[in-house]
């Protein structure tokens, strides 16, 4: 619920106010304004419909949140949020490539392939620690070795990294290492996870579940929030669909309507949304069209050689061929690449 | 199968060899290029396999076709087609809209509506006379009475005009008034219809059943070729998935993966695709940016009166805004809008 | 929408109702019950509202149908309905079985196979003659000649017949040859073919498309009965999924589904819902378990050399031994196997 | 890889050969049969590679497990799982119903409901502690206290129970209450919790992801055993599709499929593979038809007031008429109701 207040209503008023919303349980926002100053009170609806606030004596209005999500909703936050990814910003008028192998494999591969596209102007490295694979007999990371690896190599080159956590038991080491966290699809409704990652503020590159509609990815969102981290980037990825010819279906159509939904800024990773090398290019390009705030790319040094998703990653070169037909692309939907 | 001839093969070779081709009820073809002829069989595989060419003396190579369809296939012919779409030109370094409304509902509407999207630099006028509608109580489209509106309201604009045709029955009508056809996707798999189609010559627009795959698609089109009509332009427009917040998923990754495997246009229907108006024109600035050769875009005079799919159709002032910010992404593509 | 008339409303009332029904362009229905006459009138909702039926001081009440399917609906039409189809009855107490190969190959083949499923139990034989095929270069079969074979071996061993009608111009011929006519699910959107089996009165097995929502396929079956047909039996035959496993997913939540929203008898397809032999069997048990009305199953009298979907068809034997192992099902199920 | 001895090889020479596949970092496996010894070697191709026990004089034969899964295969395990779980056994001639809440809400509705469900012959009561829940503003579940009031109440009846667990964290206090474990459709790919269940050696019920293949929910169970825990049942309970008039679509496709690729029991949840009340009864009969071990159904004393799945809850007198409804497909699948 948002709760705009009269302009003669003071800040004595808007704490008494937020003291009643807390002491139903509700979670009590406040956002003072150039004129106005609104309140939000967030929890379950029937609590909220308790509150009788509509005939409080200094409050203007009071205005029902439509969707199920709150706190990720345009409603409650019309304007875009910006989040700081150490050196980068994500969203406003930046387009941010993430670049990096599937899997931290060992130094020398982190070195060559970020000294790759540290050139090639990427300002965040990623690379994979703890893999989470569909076969227990598959490589499933370096673990801590990894990070190790990963936040050094970044350090040397002056990037920042980003990495997947996939349990809420690594959750601190993670975050000792990497500058944000990576929520993969898998683990998108691992709401224990989540919540979890909304106890740091550290930021939070959330991908969308192969199953998960839209507004299933606002809700996981909204799991981060409400428990106090706003930094969350969403992660457009691909979902599961009949077709065979490409490892996922990639939906552009979810970066507009993210966009016109939420004040989150909007990802997209085009090497597991398309897994096939030849078409990560155009549909960086389309991503960078309809309006996303950046990029996830898997690189790879060696990507014949590479441990996992080879099939789908960029070899050095073709990255830095990428980057350069990028910028067009970016600049026509009014935002700078970084 | 391709067969490339030495070059010291004469036009006769080139005849013995086609008529014993054409003998065993398989399709020949002849494709001389600058320096080598090359032959084509298209056909049952186990006669292709009885055909014996690689011992011939004047035969240089003979490969097999490895994807399930042929003609459409860049393995038998590499270069990009361009199809002749009466004023405009589809493919090659064009970026082509085809705008208009859904459907035809009378004169005065189509009249308003052309006349913007004219304005706007649009060369090829669309609009239904025979609307497939999953309802027998919708508005089934003026059928005839809509063709010859569309024709009248094209040519006073020097206009060329599309139009969906359904039926076998119906090709020569529309083949009558309409410079193409448009194959809906409920009519994809309408193999009747798709062979009627391949005896005309004008130009096919044909589009992805929303359960098609890739592959099936090229399928249906190497139906439309394989009766003697090569101008078939592909076109993309939204899959069925579980995503329930957009009327289809669009599903870009098809435009590079078709470029990749046919030489036929492809073009994309983000009206369809997305089912949402604010979503059109994010999604058609990313098929231009992703390699599309151009659009279908439902164009609406007055959409909160149309008679059917107004929820995703532009007003004429979207349409032109549009046209305009289109051209950035069609340049840093490589392409000229028209 | 459906009007009930007063205990002493006269025939001439409802005369004269139905004939202002019908001046509004609204398809009458006349529905004479014991107690009650009920009167139906179908069409645009919008010309439905000016009736003002409700202050006619012979009716009784008045109640609008609020799916989007009227005739096929059980708003209107509470009760089952049993169609007749040659020797067989579809719906009420019968678990029918309809079985044959996928297309009809040959007078042998299809005395062979057809004399093992007679032995069986079978009453109704199926066969393909017009075959809708992915690739134009697979077998597309026999046309007329498969007609007449299906229709001499039916006769031969006094069984009825079923076939597949793809285009609304060969509707008269197959009329001419088979008992009831086999909708396809590429063609459960071709409407106007929908509407030519409408115009018949042999009964229409019409199958559910590959990504048709079951109300799509209810209104589907609508178009049939909006023109008079009312002898339409649906089936279930899988729908397109991710699942690449099996050919397509059964769907079999579907059945007990229609059986709520619809009148009409539901039959299961089990060859084509598992594209997999050794799943026909447990899926046809499942089918009959969960109320379907019968099964439409493939068998061949030598799966190994059929010309399309081998994989999918029984042999005689396998099939003799499900039709044994079937019955304990249908029983359970409150159904006579026949 | 699968390792037969000659029949004069002794204890000696398969411990000989264990040690060397151990040393690789292989799994090995030791399976005396009546005749023969069968030795197994799990883990990476490459390293069993490098085994070469073809050319050992007492090997009588080596062969490659084609399946990725290898533990929960057929192939190396050809006779059907009975997995105990407390006083039921799943697989085998037994047809089990576990059956109770979604959630855990009180003591008094814990008491009813597997009052009633006891009465009905259930001998397993679920209900949920920890409630994975997609808007973190919906009821979570009671956490540990749940556990207490689940465990207590079976006791009290003489019942065994399973609940879900969501975390790593929580699998010790979880093992410590209930017989056996549920890892939830969300989780069917959270590898870390898999790898702990792996670790207990309590039953683990592993229900299919919603956008999971058949062969990931294989290599999902692949994960739990490779740990040491063979204790897996697998559960379909409906996949994620584009028809939205049903929650999921419930795919027995895979019942007879994974019966076929593996050796697990598998069971059916036809509560959340409708979710609709009404068509429960018809599926969970449809899954005893098709071969399934058993059901997992939501029963609850007051539907209308289910804190979560109210829609497709049982009242207790359904599940009544259901588990006598349900015996003579039982029977006829050749089980034994319990």
């Amino acid at each position: 619920m948002i709760i705009v207040l009269k302009p003669d209503a003071t800040k004595a008023t808007a704490d008494e106010l937020l003291a009643r919303i807390e002491a139903l349980g509700l979670k009590p926002l406040y956002m003072p304004g150039a004129e106005r100053v609104v309140l939000g009170a967030i929890g379950d609806e029937r609590v909220i419909d308790q509150l009788h606030l509509e005939s409080h004596p200094l409050v203007e209005s009071v205005q029902r949140i439509l969707a199920p999500y709150k706190l990720v909703s345009r409603e409650i936050h019309p304007h875009d949020t910006i989040v700081d990814l150490g050196r980068a910003q994500i969203g406003g008028g930046h387009f941010t490539v993430i670049a990096g192998p599937c899997a931290v494999e060992s130094r020398d591969q982190m070195q060559r392939t970020a000294g790759a596209v540290k050139l090639a102007g990427v300002l965040v490295l990623r690379g994979g620690a703890y893999k989470p694979r569909t076969s227990p007999y598959s490589f499933q990371g370096l673990g801590q070795e990894g990070l190790e690896i990963l936040r050094d190599v970044a350090h040397e080159l002056d990037m920042s990294c980003v990495t997947e956590v996939v349990e809420v038991g690594d959750v601190a080491v993670v975050e000792q290492y990497a500058d944000a966290f990576q929520c993969g699809a898998r683990n998108m409704q691992n709401f224990r996870l989540l919540r979890a990652l909304g106890q740091s503020r550290k930021p939070v590159i959330l991908k969308r579940g192969m199953a998960a509609k839209i507004e299933d990815l606002l809700l996981a969102a909204e799991y981060v929030l409400a428990e106090g981290n706003p930094n969350v980037i969403l992660c457009e990825r691909g979902i599961q669909t009949f077709e065979t010819a490409t490892r996922n279906t990639l939906d552009l159509n979810a970066v507009p309507l993210i966009k016109q939904k939420s004040h989150l800024p909007v990802m997209v990773d085009p090497s597991h949304g398309t897994g096939l090398r030849e078409l990560v290019g155009p549909m960086a390009k389309a991503a960078a069209a309809c309006g996303a705030d950046g990029l996830l790319i898997e690189v790879h040094c060696d990507p014949e050689k590479a441990l996992s998703d080879g099939r789908q990653s960029l070899d050095t070169k073709q990255f830095d061929v990428l980057m350069r037909e990028l910028e067009p692309f970016a600049r026509a939907a009014g935002k700078r690449l970084q």
